[in-house]
């Protein structure tokens, strides 16, 4: 398959033991490696290249598992500069900041989650949608349930207790568990909405 | 800005008003919706072609806002096809089906969410984390309550009642909305993160 090809090139995969000047054979590690990077890739849609800050973070010896986090949310956050700062990014940057003082969260300043929150409620803020906005504590106190049960789930399993089995567990929750929740949340809503909604728009709907 | 001419010419943007041969004036409501298309296109990374569905479903008379929040919900899903079915798939498609029938949603079988859902939790299992597949029915709880918060919030607005501003916050909300959880889910779980697993990994993290 040119895919795995493709993958050897860019050192994603390592390569295989030589049996023959032409051919190489790929052992149980290789198989889960690759099934790996196509998780990430096909479906979490993680750009070729940070798959690889991901993959190089789980084979490391000395890397915190912190930053190999870090490195997972980099993954699937796009990279986004404030370019100029507007009295709605400003606003927002004091409403996120204020959330974060009053949970106690240790944030990096440059967490790239920071950046997407503060422009996404700023949007909000433009779009004249500022009531959505003011339910971020609400949403924020779902949330963090949300990740302390992903924190149990990550860390229940019995026989997974070696730091290398941890973090790989911790890295595919992370990830994979963005399209898990992306997903849910699309059928919650969907069901909400066939039941209040699916009338015409010309009706007011309930509210 | 060369921006609203192309949205101008992909008709996102219907034309101004011309005052002269070369000029044209937009008025309010054009600044209204370049700052949708905007916040769509550059932050919540929606395809322009889309973005163009998504808006056809707010300025349509006829369309349910069922079927509108059907557009948003494409509008940041992936399409995905299921090409081949592995055992993976299948006992992911059974487990998803008993979800949805044990908590009596109603979903279109063609909800691309659906889709993504098995991917994900088949992928899981390939990759050897069933346990975190094993957390699906508290994950939604999670989720569904998430989601009353969600509708609430968008129908809070005392002074939004035509079915149009309704509308407007219904899809905005569900859009915005994803990357608005998404990036709150990563703070807390860098914050939680920081305190159990910022030691290097070598160190047995916790359990």
């Amino acid at each position: 398959m040119p895919t795995i090809k493709y993958y050897l090139r860019e050192n994603l995969l390592p390569p295989g033991k030589l049996t023959s000047p032409n051919q190489a054979s790929y052992g149980e590690a290789h198989v889960r490696r690759l099934r790996l990077i196509r998780a990430l890739v096909d479906l979490a849609q993680v750009p070729v290249a940070r798959v690889k800050e991901v993959l190089e973070g789980l084979d490391s010896d000395t890397m915190s598992l912190h930053d190999q986090i870090g490195r997972a949310h980099r993954a699937i956050t796009p990279q986004r500069q404030l370019t100029s700062t507007t009295d709605a990014q400003e606003a927002a940057a004091a409403q996120v900041q204020a959330l974060i003082e009053s949970r106690g969260w240790s944030i990096h300043p440059d967490a790239p989650a920071l950046t997407t929150l503060v422009e996404t409620i700023a949007a909000l803020r433009t779009l004249n949608q500022d009531h959505l906005a003011g339910f971020l504590d609400s949403y924020a106190d779902a949330v963090e349930k949300f990740t302390e049960l992903e924190v149990a789930a990550v860390t229940s399993r019995p026989d997974h207790t070696t730091p290398d089995q941890i973090a790989e567990s911790v890295i595919i929750g992370t990830i994979l568990g963005e399209t898990l929740i992306s997903s849910l949340r699309l059928l919650a809503q969907e069901s909400i909405s066939a039941k209040r909604w699916s009338a015409a728009s010309t009706d007011t709907p309930p509210h």
